[in-house]
């Protein structure tokens, strides 16, 4: 079995970076890939780490022309509860970041968007699982039909930011792509963080 | 086997909520527990869902009296790379989330804290991971030694709130629980999102 992690990017810092040794797959499901690896640690000792594969995904912060927010409400079996998220979905094989956003955002809430923007990248579980989550800014929104999965129910809200920021404010927002998500929207409108729009054909 | 993922809290949402009907655990490892439960859905069909137990986690906001943050560089194996992060662990059976604060950034970073305050919590991987994220605040800091784990590789950087966030404009803190923690410090500091301080004995 290769590995399922990335090669190591060494950066400015090898003297952290450990490598891989060995590696094999403990749990295949239907959702999950588990992999148990031996690496090299920099000094030469070896250790075993546990993770899951994740192929990516995208959170898409999409904004209407009147300013709100299209947010979602789903319960989250692993948490236990309803959350409040923007619309997010994992990457198909071979599915660039931007396509994907394009692609969950239709098939969530309905909406289709004039222009994009891509912002930067999430990694939300970087202790055991490879997932980058992709953050990209949508607006110019016309409505749709949604595509839901079988099985899948989320509920939409148009929420201005001020309520989204309010209820996060009150502890009522604890998607993390969802608050950095928030976080680089109004990073954007303040100027501080600028973002590159293009326009879909 | 029981669930591992907690009873579902309805709120005002009952005909969203997922109720368990049975499961079992598919791995178990050193780091990961890996279960794969069968759901009863709203309308009584059933679903498969496969997620990770976890014991939940702090991320420490650890603020110096000069301004400046205590952040850590790390290689982080599953997603290949060096991140720059907060100082964070996972609770101890049966440890508070204050407690397990204080130990962290004791740990990890050789400082105590005079004064803590607890902000929100985060869910950083509610598709798959029960995991919950407390977020804390420390300030009156002093040095003193550190207690890594056999092959914890942690360098510590003092940064200033400028730096950081400059960092993350140029897309180069990419850890959700840093990035969150960033978003409550300028929120706290503008007083939009007030903290409740108190002092530790």
């Amino acid at each position: 079995m290769t590995r399922g992690a990335p090669a190591p990017d060494a950066g400015e810092s090898p003297h952290l970076v450990e490598t891989f040794v060995r590696g094999e797959q403990v749990f295949r499901g239907a959702l999950l890939d588990v992999r148990r690896d031996v690496v090299a640690l920099p000094d030469g000792s070896h250790a075993t780490r546990e993770y899951i594969v994740h192929p990516g995904a995208v959170v898409v912060v999409p904004i209407l022309d009147d300013g709100r927010l299209v947010v979602e409400r789903q319960f989250r079996y692993p948490v236990g509860r309803v959350v409040l998220e923007f619309p997010a979905g994992k990457l198909d094989a071979g599915e660039a970041p931007l396509q994907c956003g394009q692609r969950e955002l239709m098939e969530e809430t309905g909406y289709r968007a004039r222009e994009w923007a891509v912002a930067g990248t999430l990694h939300n579980a970087l202790a055991y699982c490879t997932e980058v989550i992709h953050i990209a800014f949508a607006r110019g929104l016309s409505p749709g039909e949604r595509a839901l999965d079988a099985g899948e129910l989320i509920e939409l809200a148009l929420l201005h930011e001020a309520d989204l920021e309010a209820a996060a404010a009150r502890g009522e927002v604890t998607d993390a792509k969802t608050l950095v998500g928030l976080l680089w929207l109004q990073k954007w409108r303040s100027g501080a963080w600028p973002l590159q729009w293009f326009t879909t054909p």
